[in-house]
């Protein structure tokens, strides 16, 4: 029987076998302020890496969803950056506003080695 | 404490309270053969809904991604679909090539109601 | 001087020198009706090849947009597809609704070759 | 008859009649160096705006491209930025690698008003 889709996104916590020596290489990094005010701008940062960024071997997308504190459904999507390998590093600062506290998410995908989410709680005062 | 990504992504037998309502317009169908040749096109047509179309209510984007056996990690990213509200209904057939047998899975993104997935086996002869 | 960005996609009445030679393996085939009626869906099914489908080189993306008669700006963005190398064939068939008469694009990136344009008007009865 | 697809990407210069009024709304604002080393990381920012940002309009995706010179067809995709209405403002930052000189482009899509471009020459010494 095969898993549901969520089962396969590799998380720091859920790696086990040869995916731990994955962890460091392929999990986001998320520099964001921990409080923002509702509806400011501010920045987020996520990169990915050090990694290979080959035509055979990269990170290939960042995806940027947000789960808000309340809402009946989550998550919502915020953006998503694809790169082209060799041009395009994992390093993306995008700009983002928020009505509500919440968990923004962080989904790398490599072409070799799947899926892998970080995250980050932010206080919207 | 936030969830991890893996488990906001809704599945039939996942979804609780609220999200039953939601399963049957927003699960994606898969028609795909369960037998294939290895390296032989085929068709793989996902369908969500009868869902709404609107700028303010839609199945934005259909991601189809491939868990293959034996793969060390997956998934595979096979196609991505952007739809435009108004105009693109969530009715997509691709053209996939497998190697080896596995599972196809779709992922649909509604603007409201959040992810959900759908999965088929197939056997690669 | 840098030519404009629109100067850039191939067509095939633009196409010159070695260019020449991609026209045929290159250009988008759109298979749509000549005349629908208004907000009934069809299916638009847009092709490229044959083509290699290789991580070194494929059609990567496949976009459609629609410019309608009278609107003041156009295109409208209608969907994009993006295609994995090896996996996904440039063979995609969308589902799309129309409000008033224009033409269908369909722009094919392949990695090595740029960007190639077909386009098909149709008739909103 | 219907136009070539490059022909409706609209320009600072080639903007005509009502298209004037949104050349400083929707013409992307490029931040790059204008000399770079070969195969040295450097950060290319891209703007657009002030410019609303709800559902019913928004500056809904920005890519990025390049022309290479000696290349014998451009462009290259170098990443493409998806933005979320109201959470995700068109201000991107994105780390790029070059070989050679050439032009980066910048083509920001809104959903009223079509799409825009910008571009900027860069030497790789």
């Amino acid at each position: 029987m095969s898993k549901p889709f969520g089962d396969l996104i590799y998380t720091p916590e859920r790696a086990t076998g040869e995916a731990v020596s994955k962890v460091e290489t392929h999990t986001p990094k998320i520099t964001a302020p921990d409080k923002v005010k509702a509806g400011e701008e501010f920045q987020v940062t996520i990169t990915v890496g050090p990694h290979p960024n080959t035509v055979q071997h990269s990170i290939r997308k960042i995806k940027v969803y947000f789960a808000e504190e309340g809402r009946p459904f989550n998550p919502i999507h915020i953006a998503t950056v694809e790169l082209e390998p060799e041009y395009a590093e994992p390093k993306v600062t995008l700009t983002v506003k928020l009505k509500k506290s919440g968990t923004i998410y962080a989904v790398g995908y490599c072409n070799l080695h799947g899926l892998w989410e970080a995250r980050k709680e932010i206080t919207v005062e």
